[in-house]
């Protein structure tokens, strides 16, 4: 397979890897680069220059996705894709999304530099605010060029400090204004992502390339718990309706709720917050957030269902409002994408095994347009969303090589 | 007793308490006035005008106390003080602290309509900052007026957006140009301060008045876990350093440690944190502050004393580190004012009993710096540091009378 395939240039990637780290970069190494601020659009910024110097187009969609094209020699077909992120968590790491981003941009160049002509196009893209942090939902843009969510609302999301999408996604434009627009969800023929693992299956078992066979489902779910404000050095305990107490015994059970002896189940309580906040003040007003994430649907079902019974069980003389705000299946990805990663990974002589993916990627609302796949490359303990977040050259040039490989590969046929 | 004494005009309490509480008002009735805010400033305006039209003076000392003056026939002498504060907790009530203040202003203005000369001057004083909401530690004047804070460290306290207290003194004092400079820590001879009762024991027995024997002992804690920020959708459980995990672990253990079947202790957790506070990241901070009060010194350092070692024992993964703040000893009102309170109560005909303060107020401080009492009245349902908090406008006379009688009692003598 390799004979006709050609390699991708390491050094180049570093290169490209240290200039994309410096734009929001941590004094600890990390990231701080929320979507479509100044930093990401900056990010945008800096890869648009790069496209121009290899004469590569640059195209922005309405929902602010970022593609950067190398034609093909037939124009009818749709293109090959790959790509992720330039967006980070607060103080996250500098290879969540920009990896992915990175190895789809040095498949153009390795592409170029070999003067090979591809039937398809092929293409490098940023989807939008992938992390959700500043905007949420999160998986933005992936989402809406895949018609899950819809263009006008995710134009009209408001972040924090009340600056919408759209007001963003215009910025981008001004930032670069040699991108021509592009029309909302134009299909691709098929795209694949890589990725960090974001956990130690790949460290524990020593491979090099994680085939992801498919992706975990999840169900988020908002509890606002309403008590009663009183004064902390007078009212009785037992004449008080402390949210914060029966927030917390909420939490408490939920743990043993979604506890599992194998430790699949994901549940998290990542946002917490109690009002008004004020050291001598019962408080009378908690809410938290609920992140529960499980590859199997049937424990998505039976765990995920008790979520609302053990809050009202536990309202003590509160009352608790228990909202599910967002869910997705478990994915799967096609068997054919799995395939042409393991040959890659086989022909190039990288250690490789099957998994699944933990977290949620663009993929998974990709896998709905298109024949779909990824590649997880290991991360240092498995640390992610976390300025400690660390991946190996080598390894992120071995995810690279079989990405080039893969999408040659698709976009010759 | 009464014979000699004259009887407060209840019609204009109820006006000046309706003007005040406007200051700062919230839709549903309640009071969100931080200390020296626009609104708080404005609420000193407003009864410093009051004192200009009565022709009584206007002081502010170092700290922004300020003292509202009636001149006594023996200049030699210490003047009777009364008040309390006009500051609020966030969405707070409108008598607490408001009530104190009228209380002492209506005294004074008693006293003139009367025409009655007294020995000492009578003094209307609004302490800075009680709540310590805005800035901490609350009880900023009296404690610095009694000099158990250091002047200088309290101007350079800090609110939340970084304005010193310093600058929010020049601006009480630049609002009130009328106002002259006092001396920082001038004795009383004796002071009294009147406060709804914040608490039930009161509206439970149906008296009016409280005759408040003294007030609980505290202590502060600022409990601070570390742990790390880890992927939601990936951590496993077993791997995660989850500090939310960790802080609720110990909240809820201390709940059992403070617990008592008689329901004296007043365990808090009003002020709860975590960091980086998003939806799908593993928490590696939180913060929380616990408010202890009891009115017995053995009980707040038996049960105190166990907040370290159980913060430590339920740190799993993570580490922590508990700070004490702050403290004060449970406090005794001396004998010769609780009966003095009694005397005036008895003579008017008011129900009363004797009771414990289970909040701080400003009297805490002043107990070292001259004869010291406390007057409650009922306040609906024990609802405080709330926009529900209510009082009756009869008890509201009925303890301003009280605070009428025993300063014209102490400033004639």
């Amino acid at each position: 397979m390799t004979s006709d395939l050609p390699t991708i240039n390491a050094d180049r990637l570093r290169r490209r890897h240290l200039a994309l780290a410096a734009i929001g970069a941590t004094e600890a190494g990390g990231l701080n680069r929320l979507a479509l601020s100044g930093e990401d659009i900056q990010a945008h910024a800096l890869i648009a220059g790069w496209a121009a110097d290899r004469g590569f187009a640059v195209e922005i969609d309405a929902i602010g996705n970022f593609f950067i094209r190398r034609p093909g020699t037939d124009p009818t077909v749709a293109a090959v894709g790959s790509g992720s992120h330039t967006d980070s968590q607060p103080m996250g790491g500098a290879f969540d999304g920009s990896f992915g981003v990175l190895s789809a941009f040095e498949t153009l160049e390795t592409l170029e530099d070999a003067g090979i002509e591809t039937t398809h196009a092929v293409e490098a893209v940023i989807w939008n605010n992938e992390e959700g942090a500043r905007f949420t939902p999160g998986l933005t843009g992936s989402g809406t060029h895949a018609g899950a969510y819809a263009l006008e609302a995710m134009l009209a999301l408001r972040d924090g400090d009340g600056t919408t999408m759209g007001d963003c996604v215009a910025r981008l434009k001004d930032a670069v204004p040699a991108a021509a627009g592009r029309q909302l969800g134009l299909p691709f023929a098929a795209f694949i992502e890589a990725h960090i693992e974001q956990a130690t299956q790949l460290e524990d078992s020593g491979d090099t390339i994680g085939v992801v066979t498919g992706m975990q489902g999840n169900r988020r779910f908002e509890v606002t718990v309403t008590g009663e404000n009183a004064h902390a050095g007078t009212a009785p305990r037992a004449r008080r309706k402390d949210a914060f107490v029966a927030a917390t015994d909420m939490t408490t059970a939920l743990r043993d709720v979604f506890w599992d002896e194998d430790d699949v189940a994901r549940f998290t309580v990542g946002k917490f917050e109690v009002a008004p906040g004020a050291k001598s003040v019962v408080p009378g007003h908690a809410a938290f957030f609920i992140d529960f994430r499980h590859p199997s649907a049937e424990s998505l079902k039976t765990m995920g269902d008790q979520v609302a019974a053990v809050c009202d069980r536990l309202k003590g003389p509160c009352q608790v409002r228990v909202d599910e705000v967002s869910s997705a299946r478990p994915v799967v990805f096609p068997d054919d994408m799995q395939n042409r990663i393991r040959a890659s990974a086989e022909a190039r002589g990288y250690r490789n095994r099957p998994l699944l993916s933990g977290a949620g990627h663009d993929a998974r609302f990709m896998v709905d347009d298109c024949p779909t796949g990824m590649v997880f490359i290991p991360c240092l303990n498995g640390v992610s969303h976390n300025e400690a977040e660390r991946a190996e050259l080598d390894d992120m040039a071995a995810g690279t090589q079989v990405v080039c490989d893969v999408v040659a590969g698709l976009a010759q046929t």
